[in-house]
């Protein structure tokens, strides 16, 4: 949908402080490379100042340092954290553009009569709402949503297409699940018994905080006794695995491939990168950060930075130095007895 | 759902001695700490024998050799193995508790005429079942759920909501099938030509045997000219890739994040870390383990346990490691050079 | 569905020189082991070669080199590059037994009166259609499927049953992509303030070429500013995570449980292996491939094949040599004094 906002608009509804004409027209968010004149950009990182000058941007969003900068360019809301201003003009324009949410359940969703949706909720096409289920003011469930029995969606929450909510899980408010997310499978646990697998039926729920948002075809499986538990804030990539009963604290951000074993328990504040796995029963203390497809097998209980990835190389490096990590304790060895030796 | 049961009904129903008071009143099974006195609880690891005395549980079902430490506490329930006891006990809990399948077809499900649904079977509500599919006695196809063309779906076999079961591929009986799963898509394969990617049509289908269960969207692919094989007893866990024509030995178990290249073959009674990788048209024997997150690239055909994980580390250490690691085979050369000097 | 054609049909079809008897007739596509005298099947790795002679297929799809060996044992086809013919032997052979897609929309669908679909494509069972969607000729909404406002599918492209094509988003002509797909979720991007994160909304879109093929269960997200983009005739596997504004060059294939994060650049012809991972804004050049779990952390400018895996091994002795990958700069330094000393 084409708008088209003025500066004074934007910062009247924003804050900041307006260098130039309030009347500039804006009708794009974009980079400061390949901006045009009515595109707001933004500079967030010093290291993108040269494209500040280069920047061909109607309007720039900059921090008090670079005021003059932009000054002599155009116009220019100077802020003291730009990347914050462009996040929330972000929102804004969503605001002006995204179509209203129609309240009410669409005729082709199969809605149980013992559910309780809210009448300011929206049930999209061919949803299906179980007995007891629960759909708070202003939530809206995705086209082809399940929503199991007793499960809730709390209040502004939004289910986008396809979403799986299991049996007795809830949603707090002002979340966002986006496509294919499967909240409250079973966890994967079972006895051994002669040599084969018995199940442990999995009694426990899901429970997500309020404005948590949860990433494309991402799993949250329920407890075995207890429930999983997910706090408020956190922030979950695509195609990330929970397992049963792990705790993530408020505001833990875990990037897309990730996977966390069962009874986990990481701290608040932490951040998981890409790919990156957590072995089951572990604990991170707050502000622990795992780099990309690094492997927790320990515990970590101090904040910092961790990581342990095996660096990449030409094949025929990597195949040298990798048949030689396989003898490196023997090499250990060797040189300790030299050490001896000398 | 609330229920309560006596200590006599559970070993009627499940055996194993009771010590204690028949009549107590069960409402919950739980864990050691933070049970309650009408929860169940169990200790089936000797770590958490401290527990056992703390615990304010109900009823314990514990080995033989606590029987006198449980007694001194309160009821108990003896039987020697009792993790497999909790599992049957979490199992005809659920019997207790799940309400039961209401048989027949929803009316907003399409079921084509030419396809055989048991008059025991449920399918639930938008499910699309195609021609000549079977769906066997008791067998359950939650919403949502496509199941293509002449597949077949076991008895007893239950699909949660939102499960692709693609054309001619077939589950057999007692399975559980999770939420988002795709079994039966096209293998990836192609022919190269002139720098692009001439496309091989999957002709196999995706067999799954008896007892399996299967992760949230995890993918099983159709093989190229053969099927793709899953034996009996297998447990998958979620977003776990099996690659066309891989064929996996009966009760191996696979962790979450998983992947299976094409044409491995897995041997019976492995296990499968979460986010372990096998290599394409590799052979793992019988009774092979291998790590979470360890990559294997030649085939296994020692039973035993298996590993390779680079160690997490602070950042900076780890750093300076990796930066070394690709001058290991040098380093050994050096060591080699110093050897022969002194 | 059982068919039966002659050798003279494949090779008026698909071209080659035909040895032996044209009336040959060949019920089934196979692998020469396990073949039968009505299998048609094909030599295209040297490895094989002894298989040849061994196996009992009707006819065999030969290079010139094997004419000769071929020729002895019964009816071929000789082409320049057998595997090709294979490819191309089994999309003549779907096309035969595929049945044709009923054109029209299916009365469960539920298509926006605003949406446009083409008189030729269909949309399967319960699939959702919004406004100004476009479906071109001949494309095919699989049952389930969610086509976004705005989205537009090219001619002769095939969603699988439960595709989440997002808003605005759009895919080109005689793409595939298989079912538990999502293309246009938001990518993952927000703005820290006061130890939360605060939403930065993806206005971005996702762009696809045509000839593209799309694994189950993989992510593509839509780009913060700008589209994500995959160009013409990529090939992406299974549970592949494509994070924001990521350009993927023409023909590059990528195998599952691959991730690719935000703002990287990947070249045309380019191969990632499975469970790799690209991290976030590097560039990859033209003709890259990268081992399988192998972690890119710099940009890639040269062709050639990269590699990073740390080598799996019995687990005492992978323990003995990652406790010491944890001093190798130590020992590194021990060894320099050593040199220095001798």
């Amino acid at each position: 949908m084409a708008i088209s906002v003025s500066a004074r608009e934007v910062v009247q509804a924003l804050g900041g402080e307006l260098i130039g004409s309030p009347e500039l027209q804006i009708t794009r968010i974009g980079a400061l490379e390949g901006a045009t004149p009515s595109t707001i950009s933004f500079l967030a990182n010093p290291r993108f100042e040269a494209q500040l000058v280069r920047s061909r941007a109607g309007c720039v969003i900059v921090a008090p340092v670079y005021r003059d900068a932009a000054a002599t360019r155009g116009a220019a809301i100077v802020t003291p954290d730009p990347y914050l201003y462009y996040a929330r003009l972000t929102q804004w324009w969503v605001g002006l553009t995204r179509p209203a949410t129609p309240a009410g359940i669409h005729p082709s969703a199969i809605v149980d009569a013992a559910a309780r949706v809210s009448s300011s909720a929206e049930v999209a096409a061919l949803a299906v709402v179980e007995a007891h289920a629960i759909v708070e003011d202003g939530a809206v469930i995705g086209a082809h949503c399940f929503v199991g029995a007793g499960a809730r969606v709390g209040a502004l929450s939004r289910l986008a297409a396809r979403v799986t909510l299991g049996a007795g899980c809830s949603i707090g408010a002002r979340c966002i699940v986006h496509s294919g997310v499967v909240i409250g499978a079973d966890g994967f646990g079972f006895a051994p018994v002669d040599g084969r697998w018995e199940k442990i039926e999995q009694l426990g729920a899901v429970r997500i905080g309020d404005d948590v948002e949860i990433g494309a075809n991402t799993c949250i499986d329920r407890g075995a006794l207890e429930d999983t538990v997910i706090e408020d804030g956190v922030k979950l990539d695509n195609l990330i695995q929970i397992g049963h009963n792990v705790h993530i604290g408020a505001h833990t951000a875990i990037a897309g491939n990730a996977g966390v074993a069962g009874s986990a328990r990481i701290g608040p504040r932490c951040s998981i990168g890409g790919a990156a796995n957590i072995l089951g029963h572990l604990t991170l203390a707050e502000g622990v950060h795992i780099s990309a497809a690094s492997v927790v097998m320990r515990s970590i209980l101090k904040p910092g930075l961790y990581s342990g990835i095996f660096p990449i190389d030409d094949n025929a490096s990597w195949e040298k130095n990798a048949a030689t990590l396989r003898q490196l304790h023997a090499l250990r060895d060797r040189l300790r007895a030299l050490e001896k030796k000398t």
